[in-house]
């Protein structure tokens, strides 16, 4: 019997903007990445998905991003490590008040956007976010790609690491995953499914080199603004039947 | 011997732009209303806020604000009263936060500006505030005015409330402060320390219609933004002393 | 033969959020109400949304709003007269300059929302803005409802008014409109579709109390994210051809 | 005899929050860079700066920036150049509606902070800005490092360039300006005025390798945030009045 976690990005509207099928999404998933006020997402609709998470046992966790709500926190900014630090302090602690008003509890965190991908490659960067998450409590879960700076880091720190891949994202032999929009993204829901369940039940996975690299699969992330993005995590959960791989939150994986 | 608290807005600061005396007005207060971002402040000024207030001994309170840092928070936004309750509940919880990662606690919280303003008139926010307040304990100190529908409906919910007075504002026989800038606000600093002290030891103060009420006085608050507020908290310190009264966080008063 | 306007507002995307069908709408209607960057719209999407108005001979207007984002400039904000004047001259100035990028101008002015509220009912307000629009010409056209503060103050600074009536909402005997979203709103298309024929025709209109109003309609306002919108307009356009109207840009209704 | 233009940057308030000393700058300077609601500036101080540079005799510019009040446009963003392009018309048409509600007209144009050093060196980010610039007319002047991509760009371009330099900080042979904070700044003023002088009279500066460089000045920055702006800005008028240097708007510089 094998185990995973499936996270989503949820709580993106803001506003008047309504973004993603959050209530369809949280039937089948089992970890939540709730915005946070700062690329996206607003204290109505945190409290909102912080409910609805609750309500359908998914695991809560912070998406905290860059204050660029313009960009979607998709764009660098040349922020210092203490800038993110704080950025990343404010955004967990208003999501651990909903969570609190809500009788639930933080899961994890997981940087979004380009903070997530800086956080990834930048050691400097990955430490003083991981500062901030172990200040109070190692209890926090932060999701790290394979072999990442951020990995590495928080490892040393002695804090839970679940280590994320990506079903619609090509991985490279040392875990990174290949990020450009034109690049090779894998797009058939049928390969998709099955490229998981080998990372999960093998621990393996191909690069768009050809190699069959090393990959360890605690959580996979389900882009929910992907069109489709419904069909394709029913096909994972009917292919996970198949293979018996059980979908469960994060913080029962790493235990 | 009389005990009082003294209360300053602090931590208002925005990215590049400084507002006010922070570290010199510490000295002299006791509990500090801190910014939480939206009105003012930012993550960053909000840590460094928290770590000032620690470092002087001061009662660290969340100060949250409507949304509108153009309008410095001073401009009614006509919400309804679960986006108010929240805006609340997120600022207090990125100030949580901080206070945490500081190894301290969060003592009270104050609204500002026309948040405060309707939260003293307006039942229904009253009650949305408190209610969001009330959620996970009843730890934090609520200041009110006295004989306020925020007063009114925390008494009922069993909240700690600490009234609070103005040393630069004229008060009305109901406990409303008289807000109008052109109307008598009092400027004079020996009137200003008498009016305080009469009011702490006396729990009475002159109105402008030229009664003499009744009045009380947990926590008094100071102006830090008026040109010589340094010099006017000194001055209210000086008179205490004569007088016998004691300045002490607000929650070793309401004890 | 009888002409008139159809008024959609438009441009109301955000970064990475879309908001309304505006390419469709846009071969329906006749004049956009382009959102300026404050309660929607960014600089991107007004751009897109100038050339798009240009491709399509639709008639290009200003809808500038408060700044809040986050209330979809909806909610009322107790801003000064000056303040008001000041926000729709950045805004307008914002969208001349893309307008002037396209090779095109701008037509006409339509205050948003909880804006477009306060300018039609308070004359001060109304003032402010109409000062700010009529300082360098006065070639744009004022959009107000009938009998309105706004379309009064406007006529005695002679500018161009275009009344403006709503496809969607009741009208009372006094020009304005049933804004109460419980209120009583217009849901059948064929009965929006007789209203406006009749509005435009006969100048009248049947208010909630049974009256049989007069009422001028030189423009018709249509709710873009109303669901539904593409198809009410369809039927409103086939309405007209039957009663011989013509749809055209409103700056050939005044002349 | 020589001419020059001594610029600053202006407006850069932001409602509650002041900052510099725009007032006393406006008597020493030549051209006023006003910042324009992104970095700094909002529609209110827009309007009170153009009118104060207006009353002065002083040149009016944009001062466009990032979306980043937070981080006052110092953090570069890593947009794309048509989003580049689309802030700038944005800003520069509300600071032109400013400019024509006071009756005057925009002489110039300078980037700011992290947007400003972006566009010096990237070429694609230079023509993005440039031709966005130079749709409507090629009546604003750009400003420009010596030899930078943004100067060679414009000059293909055929637009008006002003080839700037700064008081307070050195330059390189290439016409670049050391930006590191702990690097060589200047802070004698004496030294700035002999070394300003130099550069208008001579057209030659001493670089930090000790080379001795040619360089252009039409237009000379002073930081009105440094510590003893209005002290350094009536030094360097002192100097040049020695000299017989004209202080006069960069319009009347380049014809």
């Amino acid at each position: 019997m094998y185990k995973v976690d499936l996270n989503c990005d949820m709580g993106e509207s803001f506003g008047f903007y309504q973004l993603g099928n959050d209530e369809e999404m949280m039937q089948y998933i089992s970890s939540a990445n709730i915005a946070c006020g700062f690329h996206a997402g607003d204290p109505h609709v945190m409290r909102k998905t912080v409910e609805l998470a609750k309500a359908y046992g998914v695991g809560i966790g912070a998406h905290p991003g860059f204050p660029d709500l313009l960009g979607f926190g998709r764009r660098h900014m040349r922020c210092t490590p203490d800038e993110i630090r704080d950025y990343i302090l404010y955004q967990i602690g208003a999501l651990r008040e909903f969570a609190a008003w809500s009788g639930t509890k933080l899961q994890h965190c997981k940087p979004h956007g380009a903070l997530f991908m800086m956080a990834m490659e930048d050691e400097q960067i990955a430490c003083a976010i991981l500062e901030g998450l172990s200040a109070l409590s190692n209890e926090l879960i932060v999701f790290a790609l394979n072999g990442s700076a951020f990995e590495e880091a928080g490892r040393k720190m002695g804090m839970p690491i679940a280590r994320e891949v990506y079903a619609d994202r090509e991985h490279t032999a040392d875990g990174s995953i290949v990020m450009t929009r034109k690049g090779p993204i894998i797009t058939d829901k049928g390969e998709m499914a099955k490229r998981v369940v080998r990372m999960v039940t093998k621990g393996r996975v191909r690069t768009p080199d050809g190699e069959d690299a090393h990959i360890f699969a605690d959580t996979i992330c389900i882009h929910g603004d992907t069109p489709g993005a419904v069909e394709l995590v029913k096909e994972i959960r009917s292919a996970f039947e198949q293979a018996s791989i059980t979908v469960t939150p994060v913080r029962e994986i790493l235990t």
